[in-house]
């Protein structure tokens, strides 16, 4: 029996947590289903529920409960549950209250107006509202800075990546930048001659929701714990019993919305498997958005990558499209290489490019070096010398593609490469555990044996560990870059 | 310029109203989106939400900061809006917060079974949950009475139609009882040798939903506030500027979806004519649950079932779904009185005897003399009596029909016959305000004239008149059934 100091704070992280689920329905609703007239009532209401959510996790009382029940913990679990909620205590009583309610209030209303700012390529107007998320970002940052002891920007890493930090990523990306521009150069070199099946036609919507909801169920999602829709921004979001996903459809290329649908649920089955006896406590919370991006970066580029995964694929999209694409066929279109504009729909060998770009444009936004007004020149360039490709006038398909910093979610786009590092590592992990490779094991229909392998590993570890003792314990090993590179060097050059 | 506490409450309530938008959100999104498996979680989540309202409600500074608003008041609009503050202030003051969140846990939990087990008529499944909210709702008005100094029904009626009580309901249902049997025996009489164009079709569920939205327009719904959906059980939830109505579909009958979108969309007008400044404040809210009922039948009723509106109707209905109906085919569906099951489904004059057999259900079970266990014969036993039909061993389409007393809503019914009573006297004041019968100010085209007066008497109003003086100021007369009857007689028996 754990002492009352313990399920006290239990009993108040609980509350907390049933507020988060109004946060969430709130967050969903508004990219899936609120008409406009409904933005501001929203934003105003959002901002409110966040400030109370901060209440609750500043309460005076918190920091001698936490003491109290550490001197009293009865295992390794409750003490884990504690860390976490001495973070999230940490995390909050760095940044007053009138703070997160006005940068929630900017950031809502910075996504409500970039919907239909973004459609219309508006810069002009979409400026003003992101330089108010900016402004209250880096009040954020610098009120966050101060309470934490760490330099702004490590601050809103911390809030994605706990433990992560500037000096590690710029370590970490800077080996990437090592390798990943000639892996690009001999990739495309390599492909230029190879012919690719052309995808174009027309694909009814009905049809691609049918075969992404029949791809949803191969993948383990359960319809009965979640739901699937539209928005703007295919997101994942939710609450663990009721994980809803989000693609959105274009009717000449199926390709798009499948592969955002296979990327979510991995996202999703990360939800639906934390551990339910932890629900709503923080150390049943998702480890980190480094380790969720694992998972769906996992589903959708270790597994829907794979030839073997292809195989169980094609039926389905020959199926509800009419088509008649062999695994072989599917494999030469999702294995090209080929730089674009569109961050959630470039190939993973050119997607850490989208992300040193946005990583170093909010370090520098962060630290007062880049200005909004600037950003489209910066994004230009960055573009022009990572990629290739000029993006001069087109901020929809440039700075303005994108969800996160519209909320003020800075420090969250070097999650996806971290993300990608993790994914590579656990499947070479999991291939040596279970003795195999992933394409064997898909051959012999142990697709099962996959889910569960990140189950027991990922899912139902929640927060319970810290995320470098996670990945030591489910790949033996710390994490490291060098598996993402062996992946992409194995898949793509064939070494 | 207003004094410092009357907006120190004003933001206090704007607060509340902040919350209370994440209750409306969880309450549409139970009923239109939610996967079963996040309903225990919403559950939880909702009476958290509950108790946080209500302990907002109840916050002990409030009782001086109304007495020095009251002393400080500008002018008729801030004594109103600070007698709704007073009067919900009174109200959440009678409850303990414990028995609000073991209630709404009960009831949210009551409704998320209801849905499959009403589906599977599954009465002896659903008895105890029922039970469980009636024993809470009896220790609500237990609660309520012995603070407010009323009987335990009465107070249950106040929350839904203040000022009135079991006594008057008592008095207008007695006098009702007097007129409606005869009524109902001489209309189906009259009607017995009628033809009537027959329905029976196969109507596609997107042609109906396509016809539902474009009378909404006609009516005025502005699509940019609000949103239409389905759900088991038709109801307008949402907001103010993101007002959601549902309805159901049934394949072989489209009449049914279609009165029910007329029905909420008279809801909805309503709630998106509330006045804009005074949003968030408890003067602005819709005036009563009899006064939004009165909306609802009006557009059904007095709007729906004339034959001028039944003539834009037939255009629409026949482009949508390939009929060739004539106003005056459809006039003779709609006029056609016959006693059935179902409450939502029935014609105008049957109506009130749904009504009164669950006001004297609900009465009874609030007081005790009735036991969950022996609504279903009490029911098939009034329904003998009232409508001459037998409901025995037909759970799901009689006592379990309604959503209302899942979620602990006794004391609601009432408004709905109260509602069939004022939109009778609205529409006999409204065509001598105008000097014109709604029949010829529909085939002059003057529908906007009808919202116009609707929105200038009810609407606009909010809650800043109390309801005998909004009745008063709108007709001119003190609230009486005998318009009712008038019409009746008049539509029916052609009087």
């Amino acid at each position: 029996m754990s002492a009352s100091a313990y399920d006290g704070l239990c009993r108040h992280f609980q509350q907390i947590a049933h507020f988060e689920h109004f946060s969430a329905l709130g967050d969903w609703d508004q990219a899936t289903m609120m008409p406009v007239g409904g933005g501001e009532a929203r934003s105003e209401a959002m901002a409110t529920l966040a400030g109370h959510i901060h209440a609750l996790k500043t309460a005076p009382w918190l920091a001698e409960a936490l003491d109290k029940a550490r001197a009293e913990a009865q295992n390794d679990d409750e003490r884990a549950n504690l860390r976490e909620m001495a973070h999230q205590y940490r995390q909050a009583t760095a940044v007053p209250q009138s703070l997160v309610e006005a940068k929630t209030l900017a950031g809502y209303r910075c996504e409500n107006a970039w919907r239909e700012q973004r459609r219309a390529n508006d810069w002009q107007g979409f400026k003003p509202k992101l330089e108010e998320v900016i402004r209250l970002t880096r009040e954020e940052a610098q009120c966050r800075s101060q309470a934490l002891g760490m330099t702004p920007y490590d601050t809103l890493l911390d809030k994605f990546e706990p433990g992560v930090t500037q000096a590690m990523l710029d370590n970490t990306f800077g080996e990437l930048k090592n390798w990943l521009p000639e892996l690009i150069a001999e990739v495309t070199d390599l492909q230029l001659g190879q012919a690719v099946p052309q995808l174009s036609g027309h694909y009814p919507i009905p049809a691609q929701e049918a075969l992404g909801r029949e791809v949803m169920t191969l993948l383990g999602f359960d319809f009965n714990q979640g739901r699937l829709d539209v928005s703007n921004h295919p997101f994942c979001g939710g609450v663990p019993g009721d994980v809803r996903l989000t693609t959105r459809y274009d009717s000449n290329n199926f390709s798009s919305a499948l592969m955002g649908v296979i990327h979510e649920t991995g996202h999703a089955r990360y939800e639906q498997g934390l551990p339910k006896a932890w629900r709503g406590q923080p150390g049943g919370l998702a480890r980190s958005m480094g380790l969720h991006e694992s998972q769906s970066l996992f589903f959708e580029m270790q597994l829907a990558g794979s030839e073997a995964f292809l195989g169980l694929l094609s039926p389905l999209i020959n199926r509800h499209l009419g088509l008649q694409l062999s695994a072989e066929g599917l494999a030469r279109i999702y294995s090209r290489v080929n730089p674009g504009l569109i961050r959630v729909d470039a190939d993973e060998v050119t997607y850490p490019c989208h992300i040193l770009l946005r990583y170093e444009a909010e370090k520098a936004m962060v630290n007062g070096s880049l200005e909004v007004a600037d950003l489209p020149d910066f994004w230009s360039t960055q573009m022009q010398t990572l990629l290739g490709i000029n993006t001069d006038g087109n901020y929809r398909d440039g700075c303005m593609q994108d969800i996160h910093w519209t909320l003020g979610e800075l420090g969250y786009f070097p999650s996806y490469t971290l993300g990608a590092m993790v994914a590579s590592q656990l499947r070479y992990a999991l291939e040596a555990e279970l003795d195999s490779s992933l394409d064997s094991l898909l051959e012999q229909g142990r697709l099962a044996d996959v889910f569960a392998w990140l189950e027991r590993n990922i899912w139902s570890r929640g927060s319970l560990l810290q995320t470098d003792d996670l990945i030591q314990a489910a790949t033996g090993k710390p994490l490291s870059g060098r598996y993402l590179e062996r992946h992409l060097r194995s898949r793509y050059l064939g070494e």
